[in-house]
């Protein structure tokens, strides 16, 4: 099958018809629908398909265990009302790929194996890249076992409830064994390539970056009768925790937003009793990220005493810088020149599963243009011709990795 | 039955166990459980109940239309993790007053009636007091029909999912023109008497104030990738109008207050493309108010555009001052005095039924001592003796106004 026809059948899966933006939560009913298209598209192409211990996807082109395998792929779980691509656009590069070598008449000398990665962004429990995080050893299995979604659903129960045994949760080593190397194909979440008139790229690096939970608690009152200095309103050093976060990134020449935000108990004519708030930082360095980290708490805790309001911090995930195997990224670079395919390098604020592996295996991604930068929302876009072009990029590379 | 034992019936209902707040919202099962309490209640009593065109309850000693009822109660519904005693308080001390009376032998020369207001709190369908602005035709039935809840339910479907009819909704002149005076009994909702050292107090007037949604669209984007001046983040004008909206209370002797606010999509990952916010302002006075409002919203808007953020405004909901009845507020007085009850007069920023009807008939309200002045939340307390001596001054003014 062509990408356009694998693209075509993914695309109505979990999505939201009000907001034309994707709810695909890992371990729900869309989850679901989306694993059962991975293995109805890897067994068409002759795959043989497997769900490791943590969950995540796999499809061979061959037998795991002979070579190191050359694994691509990316996930398929997307933020609230995210768009298309982030994620699936590496999964059907992948297939599509691997059905142009096919095609080709290629016989891979090593496997080539096709992943696809659980709750990659954290929209559901909250970390991201658990899956990942999981299989290399990041995640502590007892820690993620209790994660809970906002209706307080453990991650055990969720995947008791898709038919997964939680128990099994857990560095991977036997499967990281047969890896060999990583290329995760990715939409890039910004508009460098646009700027450089490029279709496709190849990552140099991830910032480091990562969420932390900021929890105000102050004292729920009626807000037509309680005089200002009796207050202990927790959104108002909320609202300074806001501002200050991006005072400090634009100081500091780094990204930092607050975009998750609940004040309970949410009535409007009632004080809140606690604001929770997120802040996702990201810097160029780790020292940078911690500046960044350090001026936010520093404002949410002296406001926070001037209003009379406790606040907590949480450290929900963090990863520090990613320098993508060096060796790996230039001979991408090579190739892909040599076919008349020239890709720039470009680093990048967001995570990726590559990431984690990176810090096992060698790594290295593929963007594809973004015409307009916009992600994790519905108008993220990419056009055809350059989804094609990371078809045609993927199986280049696949093709010298794999052959010999 | 003894206010305690009326109390002690009336205080399970509706209470969630994890915060130990109230969540009695209209049209649900805890209204519908605080509902039969009433029926159940006034007929014990011998009262004829019935349910008005809006959804407000009526119990009534003697028969309307004799002579100009003399109203009291207040209301059911609570705002989220509310107190057990704002509204309820009211409601359990009319019929335990009407107890008394019956009990002292004392016959009404007027009717009597028990009232309680649906959607006081507005907790559901976001406006204050709509039962007796319905009653009162201060709020259009069609628009009231098409209000809806945060599931997107409508107040038309909620009614006749409670086997109502929204269709009679709507200004009742029949009905108000059987009240002669309105006594609405309520727990003060702040420290005034604590600090006066009295059990009861009398109102003397209700500061104007009103509820405005403010509406930030922003563009939602990747938190990871997007250049600072690319964006256009919602969550900033928000945060910085939440600032305004205090200082501007602080420099006007106001009130102000964002306790209930809701970003999309919430994801922590990424830039928001709106925020949703609902400002809460009161004002001794009408032209303060308008300031209060008028600095919030000019904020509002300069940041907005700062930000290349749109803001709208939407007034859900203005009551101007309200100067209940002075006639009415002396010989209240005067009784209580004479009954060496004696009461001092207070005004209050919160919103009442009785404010609503003081723009229809003479109308009064008595509050009970709030020791700590915490309300609209689990905390919301008054001593038991207390609540008997307000019980007690209820029956007082009841038996004065209804002997002749």
């Amino acid at each position: 099958m062509s990408f356009a026809e694998l693209w075509a059948e993914l695309l109505p899966l979990g999505r939201d018809e009000r907001t034309g933006g994707y709810r695909r939560y890992s371990w729900t009913d869309a989850d679901a629908a989306c694993r059962a298209w991975f293995a109805r598209t890897a067994t068409g192409l002759g795959l043989r398909t497997d769900c490791d211990r943590n969950g995540n996807l796999w499809a061979w082109w061959g037998w795991p265990g002979e070579h190191a395998a050359i694994m691509t792929g990316s996930h398929l779980d997307s933020v609230p009302d995210g768009g298309a691509y982030d994620g699936p656009l590496g999964v059907v590069s992948a297939f599509a790929a691997i059905g142009r070598l096919r095609d080709d008449g290629f016989r891979p000398a090593r496997p080539i194996a096709v992943a696809a990665f659980t709750e990659e962004e954290g929209a559901r429990f909250g970390v991201a890249c658990l899956g990942s995080r999981l299989l290399t050893g990041a995640v502590d299995p007892a820690t993620a076992r209790q994660l809970r979604d906002r209706d307080e659903v453990s991650l055990a129960a969720a995947m008791r409830g898709a038919g997964r045994d939680p128990g099994l949760l857990g560095r991977d080593d036997d499967l990281l064994a047969n890896l060999g190397a990583c290329v995760e194909l990715h939409i890039e979440q910004g508009s460098m390539l646009a700027d450089l008139d490029a279709a496709v790229g190849v990552a140099d690096g991830i910032w480091p970056h990562g969420r932390w939970r900021l929890d105000f608690t102050g004292r729920p009152d009626h807000a037509g009768t309680t005089r200002l200095p009796d207050r202990r309103d927790p959104m108002l050093p909320f609202a300074a925790t806001v501002l200050a976060a991006r005072a400090a990134a634009e100081e500091r020449g780094a990204l930092a937003t607050v975009g998750k935000v609940a004040a309970e108990p949410g009535a409007a004519n009632a004080i809140s009793a606690t604001v929770h708030a997120w802040l996702d930082a990201r810097a160029p360095d780790d020292a940078t990220l911690a500046g960044v980290v350090g001026d936010v708490w520093t404002t949410a805790q002296q406001q926070a005493a001037r209003h009379g309001v406790q606040v907590a911090r949480t450290q929900e995930s963090v990863t520090p810088a990613v320098t993508f195997d060096s060796r790996l990224r230039d001979r991408v670079v090579a190739v892909l020149g040599a076919a008349g395919r020239p890709a720039p390098v470009l680093a990048t604020g967001a995570g990726h599963d590559a990431g984690v592996l990176a810090g096992r295996i060698p790594a290295t991604m593929l963007f594809v243009r973004n015409p307009t930068g916009v992600s994790h929302a519905p108008a993220e876009h990419a056009e055809p011709a350059d989804c094609e072009a990371g078809v045609a990029a993927l199986a280049t590379v696949l093709a010298d990795l794999a052959g010999q």
